[in-house]
């Protein structure tokens, strides 16, 4: 399928993988990839990163934020851009595709510009979002919406499991926290958001197809619920009296699956972190916590799930005699891609010569934010087994290169306001 | 109750209420109770007993597993003894009655001997366990095991949760692995093991009683469970494709509670540990860690319901196909305790002007670990609402000086061998 000009080609692909290995590498647990927002590795990855930007011909510098950007000029001085992006932050014990291979692939399409001396009527500008994961502030896209201008700043205060505010993290990795305010950019200094990113399903390979072209990112609701019982000695309470906050949890991840199990609207719900206290083997747990993620491609559907679910776990809290403290700490609207964008995607697609094929994202991505002030598309890049968050993710090279070689032709065709509903004003 | 000699009376009751204070306040955790074994608290904790013992006119030392040793001398040197003994560790966000009481009440109880110079035909022994909660190395009574010399020496690679070895932990304790042998005592040296320790139920609270006579210790197994299923991510793998770890460990929660709920054999169940990994909000679980305590009141029950429910457990796997790794990590035989002691106990318990009331103890003691060489008898005192393994625990002042009054009758009434079906070699 990469036949051709093969000499170009290999040379791309093989490029990213090898980056993509190196900012694998960068982790802070042993024998597995753990990159959490701005810990002392993120820090080393975006200077890393940066590298690669300057190498590439772009002006590169750190966010308030800590995003990594890259700007490379179009024929004239200070353009608007095609903003290129996705995110370098990984989840606890990741793979290394998701995020990195879209800041990468970004980096070595401006790469190959620059070594053929090539501009374009506008600016192209890469940026790596330092925070799309969540993982350490429970608040996901920090970064994107720091750049959209629509950063909350209660997160702030915000504190991660070791009771690390984000307020004092940031200055750890030195920036100040005051001025998030200057990594937000404006609606006329971008012409469009685009994204490469890995399907993190099986719809690609299903499909036999390397590439798809990306309809709408599905959105999210987040929960944070604890349950208060009462602690006691596992030998000595009769289980009548007993008020077991994670017996009670346990019921409550079983509704939760089931509800989703017998939804025939592509709802899906995860209980990802539990955690019960005191947490010892002889003591009746008196309080657990745990998190709740439910999607759907719809949000109508997604929210009339969420609405039905909770009168289910306050049901079981209630019978249980345990004292219940639920939260949504994150809802995230379904983003639909731009059609013009869509249509350029599956027009570049269709010159590699790849079937052009349409598909949601089930999992959430920076363009959610970035929606805020520009058109979005994405490009999905079929990823082994559907497997994502996890260790055994892969891409095979071949779909490195396609996906590459899909991103540079858009980048070199675009056609910078056809079909967009709002144009912009210019530079 | 307590009234007739009241001056004698209120002095021992608060001295002894003052010490658990004193020792309560020894804390790895600010603002809670947590007291692990082989911790810098737990050597902190061992002075302030050693302290103790001298004052109370005892030779003391701390031995080869970190247990604390005093021992008062009876009318000649080197007398067989009676020892008297509890623990001094605790279980995370413990309550301050629970072991401690044994210990500062046998201690009293000594010190109120040697104020008025009183020597018995035996010498008074009194130890205070190092470890009975099992909480830092996942098996219990390590303390009164090294004293019976049936230590486990492979529990020494054991690794707590921060990856510290037993090992290691006793070297940075100042012990020596090597040697734990030296903490071994014979058959011969002691005449009974007697244990003075709160109820941690809600019988003597429902009796109105302030003390009563343990008949048995029930016995426990403890099973460490895991369950690997698949690692993904939260929005993209469907429902019906998951290998969720922790949905599946909730099942087993579930049908371990339900098991137990319905049986009439006074069985009780707990899970009061669990793990869910890589444990972020928009990760299914790939793999759960928990763990499972059962008892009841006879041998025979308990291991007929841990033999019913592995196979559920085991099912619930299969259905899910999750790999599940099933350990018995402990595994405790119900201890009776010695008729003789029992009668020896309710007389001073009658003499003292309390109804005689005996009750199973349904949680575990170290006098399960002594009984391999020597009788074994036990003191209940009642705590507030039978509530324990919490920092609410609470024995009234009252309740305190009963149990030290009947403890110190045992002791100045005691017949050695009287009734004992298998008399000792005096030494």
């Amino acid at each position: 399928m990469v036949a051709g000009n093969a000499v170009q080609t290999t040379s791309l692909g093989e490029e990213i993988v090898r980056r993509i290995n190196l900012l694998g590498a960068i982790s802070e647990e042993a024998g597995k990839l753990t990159r959490i927002y701005l810990s002392k590795e993120l820090r080393e990855a975006a200077d890393l990163i940066l590298g690669w930007m300057r190498e590439a011909g772009m002006s590169a510098h750190l966010d308030a934020i800590g995003n990594v950007c890259g700007r490379y000029e179009g024929e004239g001085p200070g353009a608007p851009c095609l903003m290129l992006g996705s995110h370098y932050d990984t989840v606890r014990d990741a793979g290394k595709w998701d995020g990195p291979l879209g800041v990468i692939t970004a980096i070595a399409c401006v790469a190959d510009l620059n070594r053929r001396g090539r501009r374009l009527p506008f600016a192209i500008e890469v940026v790596g979002f330092a925070d799309e994961e969540g993982v350490r502030f429970a608040s996901t896209l920090l970064g994107s919406r720091a750049l959209a201008g629509t950063f909350d700043k209660s997160v702030l205060n915000t504190r991660d499991r070791d009771g690390v505010s984000m307020r004092d993290a940031l200055i750890t990795f030195g920036l100040d926290p005051d001025h998030i305010g200057a990594a937000a950019r404006t609606r006329r200094e971008l012409i469009a958001y685009l994204e490469l990113h890995i399907e993190q399903g099986p719809v690609l390979e299903t499909q036999n197809l390397p590439v798809g072209v990306v309809t709408a990112i599905a959105g999210a609701t987040r929960l944070a619920a604890r349950l208060t019982g009462m602690a006691g000695h596992a030998g000595t309470v009769p289980m009548a009296l007993r008020r077991d906050a994670l017996a009670g949890a346990a019921e409550c991840i079983g509704a939760i699956e089931q509800f989703c199990r017998t939804d025939e609207g592509g709802l899906v719900g995860t209980v990802g972190y539990i955690q019960a206290k005191p947490g010892a083997t002889n003591v009746i747990p008196g309080e657990v916590s745990f998190t709740i993620d439910m999607r759907a491609p719809i949000d109508m559907h997604r929210k009339r799930a969420v609405a039905e679910i909770v009168p289910q776990i306050e049901a079981i809290a209630e019978r249980r005699q345990l004292v219940l403290q639920l939260d949504v700490t994150h809802e995230n609207g379904t983003a639909p891609c731009a059609p013009w964008l869509k249509e350029q995607i599956a027009q570049a697609i269709g010159v590699e010569g790849f079937s052009v094929f349409e598909l949601p994202s089930g999992a959430g991505h920076d363009g959610m934010a970035m929606i805020d002030i520009a058109d979005v598309g994405m490009i999905f890049v079929r990823c082994r087994g559907g497997i994502s968050h996890h260790p055994d993710e892969h891409v095979e090279l071949a779909d490195a290169e396609a996906g590459a070689r899909v991103l540079l032709r858009v980048i070199e065709n675009f056609r910078p306001w056809e079909g967009k509903s709002s144009p912009q004003v210019t530079g």
